[in-house]
């Protein structure tokens, strides 16, 4: 793997291949090189990952890089590729300035990045309200079940709100750039991961809810799922948490009411394809089975899932499966049997049986798949489907998943159903409705990237209707309420845009009708139900 | 842990530790840093590792090197400490020059080594009789159940000997300094592992017996293993075998027939205690279970047993157990449940119960316990118990190990046998036997060297004789005969030193009367007798 670190030649009589000659990587002062490490931290390094060796984006080492010259580099970073690569500069996210100041930089060896040990993660652990002087029972008399935790992105906090009336209850403070909130089993504690790889747990019976506990287990992190599983091996349920992390790359079960970090186990092992050691695997999504008292954590680099037994945290179980390269976002067929998962940058979803615990089918989509959670439904042809919208073709796929009553149907994509464009970063249902919702936040097109379209599940060929939420913004992710008859959708504003910083349109979902909107929240992005991310309705 | 990579300041925006203000390591010319990286990788390695992190000896980066100073350091090197370090100098194996430039070598940053991919290994691999066209029986007469594979250390070579009439078989190309051999569970093939991470296959129904395929996973190895279950889950024998790696820290499943290399598995992770990354955790002993089908794999540094199920070696399972830091060596106690093995800079012996997969006690022995596997005996009051030597100390323990009808001694040392002076690398019995014997192997003094000791089982309170058993080299290492009246132990001489390289020396068991010599035999140590090896007997 080019551009891996370990090149010298072996202790133990093997030649080294020789270093191909190269230019010399353009100098950076300290600061220049501070500044641009961040910037590569908060914009590059999600695809091209922390040490530079690629996954959704190629890779960037030097090797690579001092070829092409600062020029053509800057070019990119400004204007972006038609393979995916983001106009930063178009966007007005980077200036001219600092776009060739990152194509200097990523022509430099990229600087080690920190591990990260016990007493430090010790060190950042907080427990503000003690597990024994929080609330027995819940202090408001709202319908807390319906909450819904928003992540407000670029603020780094929460607002958690009340799905009944529309109120903002209370925004928290959490890490930065919230990627996902979690709801316990029981659904009182929100679990928060940070970009930042803070985790913050809100105590919902609390009034207002507050933060309870926080601590930081990585630099860098995407996922945090929670113990779910009450049966003859124990009642997990609110016991643990697990983080997972970007870097470094390991995952942290921690206590489900404190998050005392308990434990870390590393990722770092081999590609399961060409079994090569890679020093960033990176832990994409994980979720837990409401069947075993087991978390399926998703590897992203070595392509592997890890079946994680919780039952002795300490000493853990771990079954490595091999799957396909770069794992990323997934969710639960209707049955919870199965677990569907993009590769996203190989194009494929890779379909887990965690009953027999093995992969059962790899089903080709279109380009770079991302499901968020996927939406399931009953397809008036096919039976019951997975399905998922793409961040590089404008196509919805729905998938066969039911083995049993239609095992033609199984695992393969039984519909593509087009869509205005590609960028599409979620779509949702839910079983009450009649409609799956899709989005396409990452369009170039000013326009496309603030439509919604829905597809009736009656005629699933094409969308019903599309339309723009708002006149700013990027419309993006879509979560029901907990009677399943109301949507509700992020207007993606910028956070230095007053009066456009972004809202909420809630939508009911029978008619349509826009019923109330949410104002003034800062980049609102994901929304998670309670109850319905508790049952992992979706 | 001081000396780890990456203490570059994080991305995240964690505050790095300063550096500590050093001078200037000494400069070397590339000629001399080759050689000195060869001398440390062949003397130095084993003890402090690849990249210096310390195990069983201390971390050697330059921040602990650099204070100290070449001439310090050389000092250390030429002349040994009381701690343990050899007396590299005053053994004659480096010069007061070669002691020089290792102390300046090890004041500069440690090399990093190479990766090896799965490509690479293949490309190492080669089978030289395929399976289809070895023998269908045994091509000779000979007892081949009673032969010994007995690893002639410094020729890079195993000697097959025959148990029966002293005959050497065979004398075929290993890997270097093979550390161990080990039999499939037929008896049928040996494997051996050398130093430098080649796996060598021998046929013993062949005539003479050869090697009939090799492979190299590893820069540097210790051990190997084969799959012996044959259940309800399969029939495993001679199907798989697993080899250890010191660098890379990984393991590699290679087909058992052919090592063809099949699954890596990195065991780059956590320390157990701490919860600090480790970058180089190094693979120990590795045993196989006779009743279920999983390996128990010894992680050195981290201080994690690992329970491999090898049912599926794509996708295996692995529970991680802690245990404690340093696991090295081990055997399994007679009934085959538990398995007993050294963390010898921990002065421990941790025993992990198979059945119940959990450590069941840890053991305080004495100062760096080397049980090799260990020998099983039952002591006239404390019932059954498993031994050990130590390598710091002059004593042998004993501990018990029945919790079923001795409760109050299992896992405890009920005895602790005064030997002559420490450094005893292995002792052995057999269960026909009267006696327990004991080398005295790195003991610096070369009477004491060449001295074994025998131990009465009837009154284990003392030596009941102990003898020099050649006016040169050291007396290492102990096997019996397939009938287990007969011991076999090995003088080991030096390579460069004619009529003096080594040979062995058979006793009588029962009467400690000396029976034969086997001659002229280059630096042999390991001795492994094939019906001895598959059943575990010891």
């Amino acid at each position: 793997m080019a551009g891996l670190k370990g090149e010298t030649p072996p202790t133990g009589g093997v030649e080294a291949t020789p270093a191909v000659e190269l230019g010399e990587a353009p100098v950076l002062t300290t600061e220049e090189f501070e500044q641009a490490r961040q910037i590569f931290f908060d914009r590059c390094a999600g695809c091209h990952g922390v040490l530079r060796n690629g996954a959704t984006g190629p890779a960037l080492t030097p090797d690579k890089t001092l070829p092409k010259g600062t020029l053509a580099l800057a070019s990119i970073i400004f204007n972006g590729t038609p393979r995916g690569m983001p106009d930063w500069g178009k966007q007005g996210v980077l200036t001219a300035e600092q776009a060739e100041l990152m194509a200097k930089y990523i022509q430099n060896e990229p600087p080690a990045p920190p591990e990260m040990s016990m007493e430090q993660m010790r060190g950042f652990w907080k427990v503000l309200v003690a597990p024994e002087d929080r609330p027995t029972e819940p202090q408001h008399t709202r319908n807390w079940e319906n909450f819904f935790a928003v992540t407000l992105r670029d603020a780094g906090q929460v607002a958690v709100i009340d799905g009944d009336t529309y109120e903002v209850v209370a925004t928290v403070n959490t890490g930065y750039a919230v990627h996902i909130s979690r709801m316990s089993a029981t659904g009182r504690y929100v679990y928060t991961i940070g970009r930042d790889g803070k985790t913050a747990l809100i105590d919902l019976w609390m009034d207002p809810p507050a933060v309870v506990a926080e601590v930081k287990t990585c630099y860098d992190a995407r996922s945090v799922e929670v113990s779910k599983y009450n049966g003859p091996e124990g009642d997990f349920t609110d016991r643990y948490a697990i983080v997972g992390c970007y870097w470094p790359p390991h995952f942290v079960i921690v206590d489900g009411l404190t998050l005392e970090p308990l434990k870390v186990v590393s990722t770092r092992s081999y590609t399961y394809d060409t079994q090569e050691y890679h020093p960033e695997p990176r832990v994409a999504s994980i979720v837990a089975s409401h069947f075993s008292p087991k978390w399926v954590v998703n590897v992203k680099e070595t392509g592997q899932i890890w079946l994680v037994d919780y039952t002795d945290v300490q000493n853990p179980a771990i079954k490595m499966l091999n799957a396909e390269r770069f794992l990323h976002d997934g969710g639960w067929d209707a049955s919870g049997r199965y677990f569907l998962v993009a590769a996203n940058n190989a194009n494929k979803i890779v379909v887990l049986d965690v009953q027999e615990e093995k992969v059962a089918a790899i089903v080709e989509t279109e380009k770079i798949p991302h499901p968020g959670r996927g939406a399931n439904w009953i397809d008036p042809v096919f039976g019951p489907v997975w399905s998922t919208s793409h961040l590089g073709e404008g196509a919805l796929v729905a998938i066969g998943t039911d083995p049993v009553n239609h095992p033609e149907y199984a695992w393969k994509v039984v519909r593509t159903i087009p869509l205005p464009g590609a960028g599409s970063l979620f779509l949702k249902t839910h079983p009450n409705s009649d409609w799956i919702w899709v989005d396409h936040t990452l369009n170039p097109d000013e326009e496309i990237q603030r439509t919604v379209c829905v597809i009736a599940k009656a005629n699933p060929v094409e969308p019903y209707k599309c339309w723009q939420v708002a006149d700013y913004g990027r419309a993006v992710h879509f979560e029901y309420n907990m009677e399943g008859n109301q949507v509700w959708v992020s207007v993606w504003g910028r956070a230095d845009d007053p009066g456009r910083t972004g809202e909420i349109v809630v939508y009911d979902d029978k008619t349509l009708e826009e019923i109330a909107r949410i104002p003034n929240l800062v980049t609102p992005t994901g929304k998670f139900n309670v109850y319905n991310t508790v049952k992992d309705i979706y």
